[in-house]
């Protein structure tokens, strides 16, 4: 019953599809075969998740993406089903796209192994799409291996995963990882959309290495030399300066850091939103805190499946946060740090080892992995940063956290002229080198504050994953340009 | 009535804001300003738009993006407003942001001139929060001149507008483009995710410079040489290897052509989707169709305002689409050039000329500004297209045009592993440089088609404007790297 007029055997390898209209036969998605389709024959696209032959009869496990669904082939009388089919059946390699003509039957016992429980389906026809190398680099079932197994004890290193990332990235986890992360795009978007923000793009080419200069990679631009951007900052300000009001762009970072850790990657997806208030920087900060209370709950709501496939692989504790996030001050954190047996300065910056440990210390008493941190020291923050009105050793930015780590830093910026210049001499800057951003503040400004997100960082912590690169398609560090 | 306690006038510099606690009085949007508030004494935030001075009273207008209020400020009995007073407002700079507090009245005449037709203010207050400088560079009144009058000659260049961008944003047509082209990016999401779409992010750094090697940008990467990404086409490409299905990517793309026209950039933003169909690679591209008929269609619902606002100050023919796509074959368009007396080879590609004439007899012929060139010579396009199955001179590729221009290229890809190893070397491209972007096609892949769009140049035809940097907030060309 092929249609393909050049394939008289009931299988074989398909011509390559080059769209040459031979060829239009309805495929059926695999999550949508089940008992209402029972005594139906169906075409399925799917690839070959494995296969075991037993003489005259061949079980395989089609897949698409995390769905799955058993078949079976078997030598009978009355039907095309032979031998040679069998072989050449079993003999496709696993990771192989291929399409399959059955029958949808009850399956006599939940298949337990399968999405699909109670169905299966009984071929009849079975061609190779695109045949998989039969020598995989990797094995699906190796890179799935939950970590709370512990009999077996195969595992795949990241590096091995990264280096063979199109493979990895076909595990039910991966699939479920990068579902998740598209919707917590979509989630910060929505939150800022209802909240009268505009969407605007900014350069990542820029001609000075701003914000210190130090960190930046260089590109050549023509004749000259240019850099890559560390940060919308510069221009989402100056898109406040503009009369936006309210913006946010979600785009890719830079930084030149030579950090070979867990939590630091090259480059980047920045959430960025800075926003117009009128008269206390805590305005942004509480409408910052809703976004993220809005996009959790949509995370909830909306990923739950996704959650618990990632939680299947790699277990962690639920992700606990409050309706109303709470506000820690700076010097609040230092003495409950200080009574926990830490050292550290008045003006000095959290360590990792303090984040860390303070994240402990919230969860316990309040009962929450998101907070805010808020009033750092003026010393430890960038040079536009407004400084605290009442004691100068203080600062108007704040810090996010989850699970113990930055998420989002951000701070009520300068938006006089004067005072951005004085702030930008006293860290050393060379105004030159700044001055279009710093112009841009000469023409009236209002009062502003905003915030920049890691996007891989939210899911990677959300998740309670242990590496970003997990939370990072295509990675990219100072040892990794590939793929 | 100043309940800023230092300050006993009702008028002066307030002091820097710096979220100090002192000041919380509830603000009222421009916008919100209307004859239901008769009688009620505001405060409102505005830039100070214009003024004037007329003895004893002063006339302002107040402006937030594209909102404007008139307000008065008279010398009066019983009134704390002093000649002073009126000297020290009337001596505001424009485009200083200022806090007045006034009663809103009925206005006797409609002001035409304001966004707010029916109301003014009667001012008792006036702030100023952050001060113009008094000597703009350029003036809102010129950036906002209309191409259509022809009486006022003073006309601000491209190259002014841009090297005071911060001030020729806040136009009403630059805050109607930049809230329009915000939408189509919106629009583009909206229309994948209904058709079960993932957002996916892909490097910009990459470790060679792929499809061909020519016009990338060169990066210092640590002790080794890196380039930025041209598009995302590889790697959205290695997601559909990977079981993502459907996938689009916004975000950053770079050419280093040194190409100077009005529709060239060296950065813009690239909205890119690929997808694995059945059969036919035209699954695709009718979803594409679909997807930018759903695009025009939300622009028209939701953007009508900044549209109009837009053509006031730049006149052009509304952008005019079909309901059902038109898709026309390349040869029939080579045919309809040479019957209108242009010449070129069958296997040409399309001159930027020949495209611009097309656009006119399309539209002429099929009353649309928006079509689909469909089946372009396999020798213009780039390695990895695959080719036509009937006819190795064409292949499975097409572009999108809006006013004769294209916005949008695309193709069938080779999802072949040992075909795109033909076709690379074909092209002389070096296999070793693309590998890892091979070695995705060693697994499995189904087949597939996708396409690249420029949002900038969408945002621009859609509008009829005549220039790329006009919907680019901060352009980069090779001349360009400010602000």
């Amino acid at each position: 019953m092929a249609d393909d007029k050049n394939q008289a055997l009931p299988y074989g390898d398909m011509k390559l599809i080059q769209s040459d209209g031979s060829t239009n036969r309805p495929l059926v998605s695999i999550k949508d075969i089940q008992t209402n389709l029972v005594g139906q024959q169906i075409w399925v696209r799917g690839r070959l998740h494995s296969s075991r032959c037993k003489g005259k009869q061949a079980f395989f496990v089609l897949r698409q993406q995390h769905f799955t669904v058993q078949a079976i082939l078997r030598v009978a009388e009355g039907t095309q089903v032979t031998k040679d089919m069998i072989t050449f059946a079993a003999g496709l390699p696993k990771e192989s796209i291929i399409d399959v003509y059955g029958l949808v039957k009850q399956s006599p016992v939940k298949i337990e192994s399968c999405s699909q429980t109670d169905v299966e389906l009984e071929l009849s026809q079975v061609y190779a799409v695109s045949r998989s190398d039969a020598r995989l680099a990797v094995q699906i079932e190796d890179l799935s291996r939950s970590e709370s197994e512990t009999v077996l004890v195969i595992r795949v290193d990241q590096d091995t995963r990264l280096n063979n990332r199109v493979i990895d990235l076909r595990t039910v986890t991966n699939q479920a990882i990068f579902r998740f992360e598209s919707g917590v795009t979509n989630l910060f978007r929505e939150a800022l959309n209802k909240r009268a923000f505009v969407e605007i793009h900014t350069p990542k080419i820029i001609n000075a290495a701003s914000e210190g200069g130090a960190n930046v990679f260089e590109v050549s631009y023509f004749k000259t030399k240019a850099y890559l951007a560390q940060s919308p900052q510069f221009y989402k300000q100056m898109a406040i300066a503009a009369d936006f009001d309210r913006v946010y762009t979600v785009g890719a970072v830079f930084r030149a850091e030579d950090s070979n850790t867990h939590r630091h990657l090259t480059e980047f997806v920045g959430l960025d939103l800075e926003m117009a208030f009128n008269y206390d920087y805590h305005e942004v900060v509480d409408l910052i805190g809703k976004t993220f209370v809005d996009i959790f709950k949509g995370l909830e709501e909306r990923f739950a499946t996704e959650i618990a496939a990632v939680h299947r692989q790699y277990p962690a504790e639920p992700f606990k946060y409050l309706d109303e996030t709470l506000v820690l001050k700076f010097p609040e954190a230092v003495e409950m740090l200080r009574q926990a047996g830490a050292e550290m300065g008045d003006e000095d910056d959290l360590t990792t080892a303090n984040e860390k440990l303070l994240g402990k210390l919230v969860r316990d008493k309040y009962q929450t992995d998101f907070y805010i941190l808020d009033k750092f020291p003026l010393a430890v923050r960038p040079f536009y940063t407004m400084p605290d009105p009442h004691d100068i050793k203080y600062s108007n930015s704040y810090d996010m956290f989850m699970r113990g780590e930055e998420i989002l830093s951000g701070a009520q910026r300068i938006h006089d002229e004067q005072l951005l210049r004085e702030r930008a001499s006293h860290h050393g800057i060379d105004l030159a080198t700044i001055e279009p951003y710093v112009k841009a503040f000469k023409y009236g400004c209002p009062p502003h504050a905003g915030g920049g997100i890691g996007l891989e960082r939210v899911a990677m912590l959300y998740l309670g994953l242990d590496n970003i690169r997990k939370t990072s398609m295509f990675p990219r560090d100072p040892k990794r340009l590939e793929p």
